[in-house]
């Protein structure tokens, strides 16, 4: 499979490619593989190169974008040439349009209606997000998918139109496996030297893939295999699963795709238990991490970003005595921090960070990178230090003191 | 210029190629136009192919990934190839990169030794981040730029030896200007509506660029001219600014290139004065966005993330009666929160932000998307409420109300 990405904001750099990956994701999660991705301008020449490219590689192509009403988009028409027919009016698409525009107080103008046109060997994909259809085209071994750039438009087409289409098309007797586990508390080097002669091992039917995502490091098995051979290979990728769990139980949080809050979420509210957080160097990141999980609300009651010393002592009741002896980057700061968040939310688990992200303000014996972090719990306090160094900078460096403080977390919940 | 992303982790889907729009924006800023992007696994075959493809299109070919020390890492080898020479010991990264093992206090190995060969025709590019160096090999009008795939490695090379190289190689005759504005308040395609007229009279020699990135969107016009014509080309590109901005003043909220928090921090330092913030739906993200700035603690005290309602009465002081009659999401309630934040806080200025960011929790009155923010200042505390339906989900709801709040702030500070 091949996807070729086209538009001139994808050269200008501004705009980051997630269409290509979103995509490649999907197919990948049914066991397609992507060969290659192909970016391009809005331009007739650069379309017919990539697609002449493409097809010499692949019989499966995948484009993205080019598909708008204004004059820039021209993809529709150039693969109607290299289909070698015409563009005709597609009455289903043309009436959705129509009712679309209709539900918005507006007529549809001449620009609108040809949204509605697509080449004539190809059939529409329904676009309930935006006006211009995607497009399914295939002639011999050929097949061409055309679907808008707009990403919340192509990924709903994606998922509802076309994997169940590619799914019908496919090789009835090849069977894909994937079985993952969600690592945390440790980095992608520092994992992959632990599992190294585990994943050496792997036979050649079975394949591993790291994914990491802000906040989760998935790793992945692949199987492929005949589909009378299915439930061998089931249980084949089950033990090699097995053996890579006995290898590094400590950093494995869950066999599901899903993420270190998710995985604390659910333990903390079969408790009927509340979580709250207070901040200083994270600024906000681990509140935001938190609630980014729908329903967060179920346990999670809040936090405290104490930027500030002021705001420490004043509103946290950190005690100047720790904040003059020890530094708002220490042990002592940090316990008062969770000791009195748990009190002032009144909730059972509070966590807190302080430390440096630089740029400046480090020292010789707190470097940037450094932080303290300290979990509350029913039980007991404890603490952790951590230092990350500059690497990554500012961003990077928030990120990787709020995953130390979910992991802490997620230890004290065993 | 033709860039080639190599590696098999770009066509899982899980990492998006970043590499290459952080290139791409690179190059523009120096006027080079970025023609193609290749993505492709680490695959001989594939890599030749992709190479042969390029330097048919073009003179200038950069690569990204596969010089890492495994035997997956083959991109140098086949670069060597295609320029007909072979690998020799580079003595200088040899040294550097001895030189960081010794700091490191472990014994360079012969996988790492190896790290320091480069194509005979090539020179090598200085990694301070990392062992693998760039490369940089030319041959008649050829040049192929080689760097590694670790972003943080990439970005330093590119910044401090790639472009430093390429300006010096460009032709001297050619003059590209640049003219920046950063906009808020207003989505990319509302605002090109508003600008619409303006921006297809501009002449054939100025192009605009909009360059959305999170918590901003930068219009960017580029002038190309004769070096000899390069004063009047500055004042051709001064007049149309000054027209773009007569069009939509409100809107410009820079003309350097900064986002809406640096603005506003400039101009709370500049008065002395703090800001704190109180936030419900958008749950911590408003304060990241804010403690993204290195210096933030000069003018930023933090915030409380009052998720739930207990939160809101008990530590913001919200009247009950107002959540009871009016509702968490309401005017109401969020001038209380402002408020009482402000006092709290003992700060100039409170962001107040409560609202519904879904997927569930809208009502037909309150749908999701909904959202108020107040704005407490020392001379008045203003309202919004604001809308933007599920388009995106959770997480881009959520940034674009803080966007709101921001700009709403803004507001109250000119």
């Amino acid at each position: 499979m091949i996807i070729i990405s086209i538009g001139n904001e994808l050269l200008y750099g501004k705009t980051v490619n997630t269409n290509a990956s979103f995509i490649a994701e999907q197919l990948f999660n049914i066991g397609i593989e992507v060969e290659e991705v192909i970016t391009i301008g809005d331009n007739k020449e650069d379309i017919e190169k990539a697609l002449n490219q493409a097809f010499e590689t692949s019989n499966w192509v995948i484009t993205t974008g080019g598909l708008g009403p204004t004059k820039d988009d021209i993809t529709k028409k150039v693969i109607a040439d290299y289909f070698d027919c015409s563009l005709v009016m597609d009455q289903p698409t043309l009436e959705r349009i129509t009712e679309m525009y209709r539900r918005r107080g507006t007529q549809i103008t001449e620009v609108n209606r040809r949204q509605a046109e697509i080449p004539e060997k190809g059939i529409a994909l329904r676009n309930d997000h935006g006006t211009a259809p995607g497009i399914w085209i295939e002639e011999g071994e050929k097949v061409a998918v055309i679907l808008p750039g707009v990403p919340f438009e192509m990924k709903a087409i994606m998922i509802e139109e076309v994997i169940p289409l590619i799914e019908k098309k496919r090789n009835k007797n090849q069977v894909v496996i994937h079985k993952e586990i969600v690592t945390a508390g440790i980095g992608e080097s520092a994992l992959s030297d632990l599992i190294e002669s585990w994943e050496l091992a792997l036979p050649g039917h079975i394949t591993l893939a790291y994914l990491p995502t802000p906040g989760k490091l998935m790793l992945r098995l692949t199987g492929r295999g005949n589909k009378a051979e299915k439930e061998l290979l089931d249980q084949e990728l089950e033990q090699q699963l097995d053996l890579l769990i006995q290898l590094v139980p400590q950093y494995i949080i869950s066999t599901k795709n899903e993420s270190i809050v998710e995985v604390i979420s659910k333990k903390i509210i079969k408790k009927g238990q509340k979580l709250a957080v207070a901040e200083s160097c994270t600024g906000g990141f681990l509140a935001h991490q938190i609630t980014l999980l729908p329903g967060a609300s179920r346990f999670f009651e809040g936090g405290i970003v104490s930027y500030s010393n002021t705001i420490k002592r004043e509103i946290l009741n950190v005690r100047e005595i720790n904040l003059k002896k020890h530094g708002a980057v220490s042990e002592f700061v940090v316990i008062d921090m969770a000791m009195n968040t748990m009190n002032l939310f009144d909730v059972d688990y509070a966590i807190a960070i302080s430390g440096i992200v630089g740029p400046t303000g480090g020292t010789p014996e707190k470097p940037v990178g450094t932080a303290w972090i300290a979990v509350a719990s029913p039980t007991k306090t404890v603490t952790q230090q951590v230092n990350y160094g500059t690497q990554g900078g500012r961003e990077v460096i928030i990120q990787r003191i709020a995953g130390a403080a979910l992991y802490l977390l997620y230890q004290q919940l065993q």
